[in-house]
């Protein structure tokens, strides 16, 4: 990787790099507020979403604690969310760093990379440093709209409670 | 509440943009660096500050923590603080996440809403996840400056520490 | 200081800005990706790198964690980790908050200030609020790429794990 590749480059499109950011941000906004029902509409009709671990991701291997392709699938997950899972109430609280971000010119396909904190909050008050990491992107225009092509959600640690209700 | 709404819709001014963000952004700062007595000169004369948990921000319960009404009671508040209360010595450190901001055109009355993470830590050294919330603000300018109007703090905890000595 | 300051005064170029933003995420992303080679390349040929406490810094105490002066000294303290540093295995991840940034006219060197938070994973899993504090930053041009001419690194707390081998 060339050093300081993106501070000597040429300026990422200002206007672009807002609706990047206002759509990372919207997502952690819309889960933090307890708004799962929108949590599909921020992916491409046929996105990936997968969460793993540094370990597992840095080693190329397949598995990972969620896995979902295709929208498809993550309107499924809602469903159980809403009428199957059993689980203790808690709210997240994301804070996310700012984005590195990239653009390949030829396809306007955008790449993000940025870490993230989330604080889950049960309902009797109890707080922790739920997990840390960072979030690969790959961003694309859909009907004129910014989604997720593909989100990748990189645990730093191996350490997850697994038992993972809401997305990340 | 639409769909990737800021996203979709019109670029917010950037310009003002950075001032509303400089303006959240200095507010922490100060109170990072201890210097509350620009406290109350982030907010208008008539403006609200408002300390409450979701759990009853949600409910609409009047009931907060902190409850300011106008610039007056918040210098009030600085001078107790200097004068009259008793508590170990401590700083904070605030993260706070990117704003979503939007404008009310035929007011120019913004509101934001912004993810934060406070941590405190005492004089002896220890360090605790005090706060994890969200601002939800109310910006307009009062003589060429923008203020807060309205700034209401939303713990996601019902469990906080209440001798809340030093504003959020 | 003069009060809000950077929101009432003049408009802090948006190029620079982004430019300065890009290199402050960069350098967190580097550290926390374990590429502590590209480390020495954020700074000019004569830099300090100096870590202290809040305490000592307002005390204005020049004894630090760690103090490094010139790029050499930040190269030797690479190859020391790559050689002779025996240590538990970790990563870092590194949350910022949005700098503020104010620029000298007449020699265009800029002076910024952002908090942190960086939680510390151990390779068992284990993670924990490593350390908060803010960095206070002179930063440079050097042959066309912005680089840190000076990096203060000021922790909120005198408790800091001294066995520091991967700088902040």
């Amino acid at each position: 990787m060339n050093e300081l590749a993106s501070t000597a480059g040429a300026r990422f499109d200002p206007a672009l790099r807002e609706k990047i950011e206002n759509l990372i941000n919207d997502y952690a906004h819309a889960l933090d507020d307890e708004e799962i029902d929108r949590w599909p509409q921020f992916f491409t009709e046929s996105a990936v979403y997968h969460v793993t671990t540094r370990e597992n991701h840095e080693a190329g291997l397949p598995i990972g604690m969620i896995r979902c392709v295709g929208r498809g699938m993550m309107l499924d997950r809602v469903k159980a969310f809403h009428t199957a899972n059993i689980f203790e109430p808690h709210v997240y609280n994301h804070i996310l760093g700012r984005p590195s971000l990239s653009m390949e010119p030829s396809t306007s396909v955008c790449t993000a990379r940025c870490n993230f904190q989330v604080v889950r909050i049960m309902q009797d008050g109890r707080s922790d440093l739920y997990a840390t990491g960072k979030y690969l992107d790959t961003i694309v225009f859909e009907k004129g709209s910014l989604k997720f092509q593909e989100r990748i959600v990189v645990f730093d640690s191996r350490h997850v409670d697994i038992l993972m209700v809401v997305p990340i």
